[in-house]
């Protein structure tokens, strides 16, 4: 029997915990927020959900690979943001599709967009369905569109060809990290991108969100790995050539990258992947001060290292995820490479982190065997909790908190007043917002740095009232969002721009890049039917 | 006094040599090609040239920066490509613009470009004048433009700002390379982009083309040391925020970036700039085969060890720059960093070179007193040819040679055939036109490498026929594109596309991509005058 997805939650059915298992995590948050102890309440039941009827019959054309199944439609309608979960927790799937297709190549799905651009029904390209920031959801009823269709690429997962010269791989954009992955294994390759939605985010939703993945510098984003990229659009396929850089004109790679669906869907793209790699080296380093972390980590970041991982966490990440419980700022260190032993390297990025005040009792771990051992200490503790952390939100929501991450980028210099700022107004927020008097717990970590700046994700974790966590939610969201505007920071680093972000993105943006997006998009999609709404009216 | 400029060639006119000179090289090339000695014939003189008189008086409200003086519009006429220096020798300068405008301000640059859109002129974007791809010049007279104005940024040309702690500076565009170096070095800093045409070409000019740098792998283009962007179009000001990554739709500056003066002039950027390198490692390494070269290459662009040199030099190549007369193919590495000493760096490199079947007698060289030496043999010799190749296409051209470089990128895989088929094409087109009967020299060597693949550059030389040089050239250059388009190459990889790529770069684009930059121009540039005919019509 195939293991059952949450159809209202992250991930699979069977990680969510039992009764006695949410009141232990109840305990930990009454004391660690000084509350009360908060009520586990009962998980919604799929055969409960009351859907609207589908507005639209299925096209003849389209059956062979459309459904108005309930569970289709439920499990198409949201995302897995937070507004997502305690929507789906509440049984609301009031914006579920009407039909739901799935076409098994690239003719089934010129079919459905060209069905949609001719009859006026929104298409909404779905890869993992994983978006935070409501990148998959139907434009609002009443509104343009009276009907609307998510368009899965699930079925479109295979690894088409592999380049072990040029170490690139053609590669289906409906496949999930863990399904492209076991496929390039078998040429001794991989991508080594790997979001936390790794395992059931795909590949054409990384190229089209601009997804941030597994290395902290150099090849951050998924922009980095691309080759080449094919796309279906209304207006047909848009498709580049195969290159490792080139100076002709504006990038056209570079329009589809971050385009979020508005543009045409990826079918698939040529990968730039990597040898395995052999060679390990890591060192987890202890700071007193947080500032003293930060110059370290912009120290490490300005000196031409490279690491795949330098995730600072403040001291509250580090004591929530049980990295370290007494108050000290954690950098985690660590190089990788299929080609040379990287003592060096290693050696270096300590020496710096310990002429910024860091303390490494344990002094760097270094592995030239090719096995990856499963990672102890404060490095192991850290990849536990990430990897926990979106059953965790699950879990909260089940128990009435808010909870949700954050996330930007910013140059160095404004990184102080930036971090001050987006700490008080969200602490502000939840203390207005009626989510806790002493103003939640607010966590601060680094997931990638570069020369220029860092880039700060943090994590909140409140109090809600029954029936008014979305508003008080959004409250603390909107503080967060005008913060990271005020302080010259982006409004995401890699959880995309989707429905959520967008005042903030309308903003942040060129005006006049707007109007040449909004020009280009009706040049592939004239009759607008591309996941309305997303980046653009 | 200051130092003159060629009106009809590269540099500085002091550079060009004498009639004894000129015949010593004439001697050389006889041997070297098997063919008589070519002439020296006389260099033109400014005084006279015919230039056709300006279609059109300076408007008052541009008149305190704008000219119509002869010497001004004849050097802001072509560029510097073979086809420019032989029309220029020639004393053809029919293309002149009818106005030099130089504006001082952003202010007085809105005024030319409003002005132009208002009145159907067309508006050339200048910075350096040095495309080698007829990327300033007017569009044909008798067109849809009666006259065209040459918009000269040089006259912004300050570092207005540098944050240290973000080691990012904010560059006027007009800036050349040893201007803005210049006032980088105040600050303890450097921009370390030093393509070919450093001493003329400017920051705009290098992020309107995507021009390639000083490193060949990491940080080829200036796409990625670009923080942010200031550009004035027809429409207003483009201005994108300074980040150092983000994921919030599509990257704005790389709708700019490549987008050759047809969207707006860039008027500043935020830059991303460096300490000064302390430490130096290199080494030369020689090879019996090319081949074996090119795997060595290959298998360092796969390291992930980032040399800041990996330059590839054929036997031709290497002969021609008297960096190896022997026969050998060279490859020349070399690594820098401001933050640590390079020996493992460059170890490891020279190991994988060695596995390769290559000889490195003189071992590594190792600096960190930060002192830069001035490069000794094969490295040493590299240079000189390098920076003297510019002045060294003046002469040829002047003895009646056809002398010309073209580059590409290319999949690693595809490397050999494209190789072979470019090396055929060429000495076969040289052959048909009447240009040697040996198929005179033909030189490759990688200016960058990619774990991907490689950016191979070609450079040959030819006998021409009084009169007739331009239409062998063009004949050769045709036959090169074309092998390159054929072989899944990239038409540019750092030269750009102007007017005389266009039609392979017409065929390089995905259709879609160019509807898509054809809409996003209407939006910014409805009356369609900015660099018309450049990317598309």
């Amino acid at each position: 029997m195939a293991r059952e997805r949450s159809f209202w939650g992250w991930g699979w059915a069977d990680r969510f915990p039992d009764d006695a298992g949410r009141r232990a995590l109840a305990a930990h948050l009454a004391s660690m927020l000084g509350i009360d102890r908060p009520e586990p309440r009962p998980a919604p039941r799929i055969d409960g959900i009351a859907l609207p009827p589908p507005a639209l019959a299925i096209p003849p054309a389209l059956a062979p690979f459309c459904t108005a199944a309930a569970n289709e439609r439920i499990s198409h309608c949201w995302g897995k943001g937070y507004r997502d979960l305690v929507r789906g927790f509440a049984g609301d799937f009031s914006g579920a599709p009407d039909l739901v297709a799935r076409p098994r190549s690239e003719e089934e799905l010129e079919r459905v967009l060209g069905w949609c651009a001719q009859s006026g029904v929104a298409a909404i390209p779905f890869g993992g369905g994983t978006s935070v920031v409501g990148g998959v959801e139907r434009p609002p009823r009443g509104g343009r569109f009276a009907a609307a269709v998510a368009v899965d690429t699930g079925a479109l997962d295979r690894v088409l060809e592999v380049d072990p010269v040029s170490r690139s791989a053609r590669i289906q954009a409906g496949a999930t990290g863990p399904a492209l992955e076991s496929q390039l294994a078998g040429h001794g390759l991989t991508l080594r991108h790997f979001p936390q939605s790794f395992e059931f985010s795909t590949l054409g939703g990384w190229i089209a969100t601009r997804a941030g993945g597994h290395f902290a510098t150099l090849y951050t984003h998924i922009d980095d790995l691309v080759e080449s990229v094919r796309m279906i659009t209304p207006r047909g396929t848009w498709e580049s050539r195969r290159l490792p850089a080139s100076g002709a004109g504006p990038a056209p790679d570079r329009l589809v990258l971050g385009s979020e669906g508005i543009l045409g869907v990826v079918t698939e793209a040529w990968m730039r992947v990597q040898a395995r790699p052999r060679h390990r080296a890591s060192a987890t380093v202890f700071f007193d001060e947080f500032p003293a972390a930060v110059d370290a980590a912009r120290a490490i970041a300005q000196a031409g290292l490279y690491p795949a991982n330098c995730r600072l966490l403040d001291p509250t990440e580090a004591r929530i995820n049980l990295v370290a419980a007494d108050g000290s700022a954690v950098l985690l260190l660590a190089f990788e490479s299929a080609d040379h032993a990287l003592e060096a390297w290693v050696g270096r990025a300590l020496a710096i982190a310990i002429a910024h005040h860091g303390r490494c009792p344990d002094g760097p771990a270094i592995r030239d065997d090719g096995v990856h051992p499963s990672p102890s200490g404060a490095a192991g503790s850290w990849r536990a909790a990430f990897l926990e952390a979106p059953y965790l939100q699950n879990t909260l929501v089940s128990l009435g908190m808010i909870a949700d991450t954050f996330e930007t980028a910013c140059t160095w210099d404004r990184f102080p007043g930036l971090h001050q700022a987006v700490c008080a107004a969200v602490k502000d927020a939840i203390r207005r917002a009626g989510a806790g008097a002493n103003g939640g717990v607010l966590g601060c970590r680094f997931t990638h740095v570069y020369p220029d700046g860092p880039a700060p994700y943090y994590t909140f974790i409140a109090s809600g009232r029954p029936g008014a966590e979305l508003e008080q939610w959004a409250e603390i969201k909107r503080a967060a969002s005008e913060a990271l505007a005020a302080n010259g920071a982006t409004i995401t680093h890699h959880h995309a721009v989707g429905r959520l972000h967008r005042p903030w993105y309308d903003r942040e943006r060129p005006p006049l890049f707007a109007q040449a997006l909004r020009a280009a998009k009706a040049a592939v999609d004239p009759a607008g039917v591309l996941n309305p709404g997303v980046l653009i009216d």
